[in-house]
């Protein structure tokens, strides 16, 4: 597991975000953090030359508009041609119709690596209903069982032949044959804005360098909750702005991820 | 006092903020550590759908252009149709011809709880008149006696039914009839950028649950306040990146508003 | 030296700002600490009156778009026009046409007072070939030597008549005539997002309230060095995240520029 992080830091993937302006900042130096190098770009007439130079794409729909859906669509068709991993950040799927019809299209066109979300946003992907409150889980959802949580991301998986990672609690790691709980990370994380786009950010460099797409999906999202964990630690009785500066210091001197990775692999789903 | 801010923290009010990308990152994590939820959105085609769910809004033109003038238009009024709270930033209002004019236009077709801004703003939108510099105070405007700020405070209030609160050494809040002043803050406030548009964003959040739209405004500029206060406190010789994280987190931590509050009532203005 | 940093802040120059959304907050917060005020505005209703009213101009095309290019260049031309300070960051040049062509058709049109880049967006610049890894010097160019560097450097300051600072190991400032190294700084530098892009941004700050162009310059590569170093030592086994935020205060508390600037004049070029 702990390959994986090196094998990034010995690469330094060129990341090309196509990604909102709230949480911009903070996306590239978690990416930074990890060791890979970002670049965020979203203009029609320069994305598909960026993505011929990068190594991943991200695709968040945070602050969509009608310029920058058309970039995204660009860049992950040409990051599929190029087949270079791509990775969907469906932020809001459920709180806007341009939301949830703009990430339908991008799968639709688009085959992408992984996808990560809240409970509410994977619903909503894997069954066209459900509803997403601004950016954060809707409030039946929070109430709603890890089982169908589970179920919904599997769902989504085996439509689309990707990973779901859907963050909360307990995280889920599923690519419709085998799923995975992740116990890491801390209460925190949902108390600052951009948990879930460095998270997502991360999924990319994870994927660029390592192929074993589920086990470096689930160690990506496992690096995530340790850093949660550890910058928790420090922060004492610190507020949310210094646990942001945590969060991202502390991906940035992690080195062992294996020995605090809390990973378990649900009874697999094949029949 | 104290309920205007456990309100929040109960019910965790959506403020959907059309803002500017130098400080939305900053206003969104302050609109958590105050214990709301902040989403930010600004297609024209999203922004009405995203005001329905939302409990207040707030508009800022710190980075305006065509696009999102008009989706500002169409938030506002969806807005004042729900009779959910709305909070004008006026970030610039006096500087170019473009900020006046929009300031302006805003506030003849959209009905604001309250609006939010230097001296140099509140002046030219009750007066028509004045230069500000940049985003800043325009220096003779400093110099200006905290009487003529309060009229024009007054002047505007009175004009739009509208709270306003200007921000400087001291701060004044009116509804026309009442006016208080507030002397919580610090004097390293002014020295990062974001200050102004993140009380802006805590007076919707305080105003989407609080009936009472004078008393809750004055407790925001307060809250507000207190934390610089307690920021600059704990930011001992730091400087003002950590303060800025010092001022969110004092937020996070802030319980106790009451006791801390200088809000003193000048004599009413009613004849 | 010390005159250099001292006039900002006693004349609290406006430095207009049309830059990237990533790393916004960081050239805004950075500018108010070395005693500048920041505004940043990018629509073209507006761009030329913003101008009118500033004390220096900063265009950098790190996220451009045919929106924003339409505004750089009219901004800049404004400057030109007024005679004030105009800084030009052309992030990613060589990494996509688009960039690289719009490097140099605001070259071509508007005088620059100064360029700020990295060896291989200058090389790009210079030469008209090369590429760039994103935003990150391209690998190529890391290997390449010091003398090269110094040569595209000052080949390009030549050609338009312009301050060349060229970022890395070690920073080149040139403007044809004469050519200094500056030997300030720190490793932890690259690995935060926007080293680069505040820089430019304080380049404009020094330019503006002082009129010898090259040793301004100079005083602002090493400004921003000098607080890399303290920054670093603060930091201590912290991460990038807290650095940045150790590099912005130092600037605030920056006072003797010149008993830590370590600046050398390289044989002069002159024949």
């Amino acid at each position: 597991m702990n390959s994986f992080l090196e094998k990034i830091r010995t690469n330094k993937p060129l990341v090309h975000c196509i990604t909102n302006y709230v949480t911009v900042n903070d996306v590239a130096n978690m990416l930074i953090a990890c060791g890979a190098s970002p670049v965020m770009a979203d203009a029609e007439e320069e994305v598909q030359e960026m993505v011929s130079i990068a190594q991943a794409l991200v695709i968040n729909i945070g602050t969509l508009n009608s310029r920058s859906i058309n970039s995204m669509m660009l860049a992950g068709k040409k990051a599929n041609n190029m087949n270079i991993p791509v990775v969907l950040d469906p932020v809001g799927a459920g709180a806007t119709a341009l939301r949830t019809k703009t990430a339908l299209q991008l799968l639709e066109e688009i085959h992408f690596t992984a996808i990560r979300g809240n409970a509410s946003e994977i619903k909503v992907l894997a069954t066209g209903s459900g509803s997403t409150r601004g950016v954060d889980v809707d409030l039946p959802d929070t109430a709603s069982t890890l089982d169908s949580s589970v179920r919904e991301a599997r769902q989504l998986a085996c439509q689309h032949q990707t990973v779901v990672v859907v963050t909360g609690p307990e995280d889920i790691i599923t690519d419709c044959d085998t799923t995975c709980l992740c116990a890491n990370g801390c209460s925190m994380m949902k108390d600052i804005t951009g948990s879930g786009c460095m998270l997502s950010a991360l999924l990319a460099a994870f994927l660029s360098v390592n192929k074993e797409v589920l086990e470096a999906s689930a160690a990506a999202v496992a690096a995530m909750g340790i850093c949660g964990e550890l910058a928790q630690k420090k922060n004492k009785d610190n507020g949310n702005a210094s646990f942001r500066n945590h969060l991202i210091d502390s991906m940035y001197n992690l080195r062992d991820l294996k020995k605090l990775a809390q990973i378990k692999q649900l009874t697999s789903h094949m029949s």
